[in-house]
């Protein structure tokens, strides 16, 4: 029996924060949770103008995260917060997460997971511990299209997969766009919050965590060339990663953020003996399932024929267009269909524990990491360690 | 001081309900709106279940609307329903909304406004008597690129508005679904529910609409053909109608249900003396401007250069496909500002004002009617009256 | 055995002409055919400076056409022209096409066939009387996807055909275009030149012919708005027409040369029981095949599982875009193919044969007059008569 | 003063050759050349049964193509060819290529130029000693609209190029299709006939080149990983290559022909600090400009508002596709239009000069080499060396 939302805090995502909005639309869309509690900023008088335009409950608007993962943990249980979203730039990822765990909330986490791999590792190891569920948000794992893809290269009805391209351009950087002060920018680019990595960290991991989630494959080695493009920037702004899979696959990873006049059109294409599949943001209803020797088809989402898993993750009719904000709330919705059912007692459908978590995290930043040294060593090819 | 959410309460939209749920999905998307009181069918054990999923207070969810609108409007300012959806089919909309107003709540309710002219007209007189709000959920209104393309036009860089094309294909009742007993292909099909139209109440008012609020212009003639196409259907499922409008400008409107193999890829394409342009549903975030003596534009949602209204209407930035939920939540986003401004005592923006209300609902009724006259003449022309 | 190419001669076309170089493309692109003479002008300079630029024989360029076809039925076999090419503005159509009927050539006009329907009544009366091929040239029936459209159509695996929508967008002539002397525009506007349609003449007979080329069906009935959208215009340029078709489906066809922005891209629409078709000149290579209840087929020029009739059309492997000049070509081809065939005492494959001739010819010139009938009546429905 | 078509004698291309067919084509189409005579294979019943297909005079077609070359060299002006089209498999293109220009005859030659790098550099030494116009067939530069994007990109207004993404991805390899037999694949796999690389040499270098002519840089280092993907075959089927260019840009080049379903769809994108254009095989009439700050603009083939190069590539108005043929059809042109300004003594425009030879194909064999050098070695990075 669903009798009640889930309750959740958030940490970070104060006014003037991009993620932090879409995971609170992410949040509500269903009807699932409730935003209930928060500590959106370090700052108290931001922290406590968010929590008043976001028509929270003053009492349960904090000015630091400590404070509130303690009150909130010592709340009874009618009142307590469920889980923690944590929305931070990513060197603030790791304590509250930590903290959140230890006080035994789920956790919500935007990517990357954390600040560097070994805290991604810590992360994970204490998941484990604790049974606690886990939502990284890998945003483009929750779009239909990219579930039916997934499942239909997991059926083998194209045979082995072969080659695996996936692309990220953007090109809001294209400019040192972080001098003139720009929120965004300014941390992203900056290794003192945004980690050792820049575009490979903000975009290329989602690429990767693509490759690997659709494909259904694992990276063993690469070959990364980084680049910082725009003068003056501080953190890699484009790269392209030469890839090699478990099961002898080979791939190309592209992203980029000086790809001047590209918005955010995320692509990934997968071939395997028979056939492959392409898919793009930029028209994230529709899957191109090709074939050797008959006529492409256009899988399109919200139809009576997708798989199970691809139609679960739909909310309209085929025509009726679903975009970033329903991919991002599937994320959402399936987390909170599987909090339900543990603490409802009951078993979650398969479909509902498929949402990115700490394995997704520490592959991620284990990306990051590898991408970085085959980028700075004369040797071709860098096994992808952990 | 935007100090609470608004409170709404629900008129149909029981389990199984398609357009409920979206409304529901819409009215949650910014965090504005808390649905609150429900009375989600006619048959109780349904209402109450629909309430129970909802995780609604069981208290305020209700087995008739009556006793809904009754009680809610004797509560105490502070836990009072701030307005009510009414989202039942369309010969149960006119007493809902009636009451409702009556009641001095504000109203949602979805399209057609309602059963015939005659209501239409009554809604309208009421509307304007009560000074109430009220929004009419034509949903393709609420697209960021359809309002920057109202705008463009509007401003007159295409001089007169010449031709003005919309269409509307859909493939789902190719059969006689509603033999099977499917829910929303028997209300729709059926005269003492939906009303003297099928397809053109059902998406034909859609079109309409459309084509006069992106071109600002008014039909003033009409030439209808409408067809029953699928034997044993006892409503038009499809339809084509050639348009004059008030500047002197033509067009065609087409309208069907029995494309097999389309989903519901809404398009208007409207030429101005110097250049035109195009929108699609599966598109959506897409506007082509196209000009008579250079490269056809390509606007795009969420970017820097959208006109203001067209911004106000976007939620991510360019690249993050937004869909058909978020132009129905930007109808309730900008009907729940302005309701937002007039308790707050401040002034709205225009952007807030800019959604269809009891006037749209008047002309969409008016269209089946002189659509309906047009088909059954023998006469070309037919005046567009109300 | 096909021995030798065939011999054309051309009347009309001459330097600064747009048809007549296209005709002479679509003549050498397959080898089939060399142009061996013309009666390029009226103006006897123009007539031999296109010769001369064209590097014919000085001796077979001709001044006025009634010499050339008087001269050159004089000559021997082994130098006689076989065929005439017509590409003159259409007032100029029959005169030439009937004398060289009478004298015994094959013949390939521009459309639309005549000045008049009963022109063209003569000549479909001439054509069959002498027994001699006849092809006119209706590019759009040349493209290899629409031949598969028309195939898969007529197999009868969409069931029966309900719906067909045609439309020919252009914007050339959203000004005053022809008061500049423009060569195109200047005849394409005089009722003297053009007969009595514009738009309608010019491009509508294009959209007409595709919609019953495609469908297999015939016009019976039809409701018809032209206008003259620019003021100053001598003809339509514009214009509607809801369709009724000899099996019940219904239709609409759009013409319009005021749609500014837009440039050629013609485009069908035909739905039958089970699914339907699309097709457009921007993206010729592709076909839409859609069904109702399993994914878009994408079906493409020079695969491998083409019908053989489109795979005969094509020439080169998927993927190698084939354009206007292809389809154009692929009238000329078959035509030479099918006249070879009767050379050579041979039997001609069905595919060769699948050319418009007189008969397209007629039917095209009824439209328009039924079309401008309808236009002026006040009675919506007109029936198609000839 | 033109006064006469060219004549041209075809080295390769007998009954079954896929490219042969199109170089007739592309060659006839414009009506500036005539196909006088050939070799069309060693075969001689082949050779001759071609040359009758072809309706070629039998006295020119030949069994052999040092007889061909050593007969038609001796030949009076008024008879003579003026170049030779060699059109066999690449083992086969040195030598008849030396001896057409030591017989001082200009050449086409299909792509690669020939089987090695040296062979391609001693060809480049004779052509620079004969002074004679030498043609490679690198179709794609033929497309206008990638002349566009060249000329745009070299008038600075994008800024410094930055990013240079080209991919060629096919298909048709997926199985082992040369165990078949299958003409085509049998000898692009065949190492005795194909050279050092299979998909490398045979589309690899396409995209090579095309990387180089519209970016207007040069690659100065690279790092390739080069495939067998099918089982049992003898050369590359597919592989990626990081690009270095000589103004510090960087780029990815993808060659496969084992993404079973693609086709043939070659695309590029450039990007520089301002903006960046795409293109793309299958909307090879449109060209999108992307800007930092403003809307897309998607320029198209045959409109006025093209760059004179471009527009004079085009033969049709805008919205008539001209594909792959006619961009063939295009280097052919241009070269003959050279070649006759030759002939008559006359200056050529700078756009008819506009067509790879000699250097673009030491290119390409320096691009096969340096890759396969690359691909096997340990070091990421490998000079580009001649």
């Amino acid at each position: 029996m669903k009798s009640r939302k889930l309750r959740a805090g958030m940490i970070g995502g104060g006014i003037g924060a991009f993620i932090g909005a879409v995971h609170r639309i992410a949040l509500r869309m269903d009807g699932l949770v409730e935003l209930t509690a928060g500590a959106f900023s370090s700052k108290a008088e931001t922290a406590m103008a968010s929590g008043a335009q976001l028509m929270l409950d003053e009492a349960r608007t904090y000015t630091d995260y400590v404070t509130m993962l303690e009150q909130e943990a010592d709340m009874p249980a009618d009142q307590r917060l469920d889980f923690i979203c944590i929305v931070t730039p990513n060197h603030l990822h790791f304590a509250p997460v930590m903290l959140a765990l230890e006080k035994g909330f789920h956790v919500v986490v935007d990517k990357p997971v954390a600040f560097s791999l070994e805290e991604a590792k810590a992360i994970q190891t204490k998941v484990a511990a604790t049974g606690l569920l886990f939502l990284l948000t890998h945003t483009y794992t929750g779009y239909p299209m990219l579930k039916q893809a997934r499942q239909l290269l997991a059926s083998g009805v194209m045979g082995t997969i072969r080659k695996v391209y996936v692309e990220y351009p953007q090109g809001w950087l294209s400019t040192l766009l972080e001098a003139t002060g720009q929120t965004q920018a300014s941390w992203r680019t900056d290794p003192e919050r945004s980690g050792a990595a820049g575009a490979m960290g903000d975009i290329g991991t989602h690429a990767f965590n693509l490759a690997e989630y659709v494909s259904g494959l694992q990276v063993t080695e690469l070959c990364a060339a980084v680049n910082i493009v725009v003068p003056g920037r501080r953190l890699d702004d484009d790269g392209e990663v030469l890839l090699r899979f478990s099961n002898g696959a080979t791939g190309v990873l592209m992203a980029t953020q000086v790809a001047a006049g590209e918005e955010n059109n995320v692509r990934v294409r997968i071939y395997g003996e028979h056939g492959g599949i392409e898919w793009m943001q930029e028209a994230a209803n529709t899957l191109l399932v090709k074939w050797a020797d008959k006529p492409t088809e256009v899988y399109r989402a919200g139809t009576g024929y997708l798989a199970g898993v691809a139609g679960h993750n739909c909310r309209t009719p085929a025509g009726h267009p679903e975009g970033y904000l329903e991919a991002f709330a599937n994320l959402y919705r399936n987390f909170a269909l599987a909090l339900l059912a543990r603490i409802n007692g009951t078993v979650p459908e398969p479909a509902w524990l498929d949402f990115p978590g700490a394995e997704e995290g520490v592959r991620g930043m284990a990306f990051i990491n590898n991408v970085l040294r085959s980028s700075g060593a004369t040797e071709k090819w860098t096994s992808f360690t952990i």
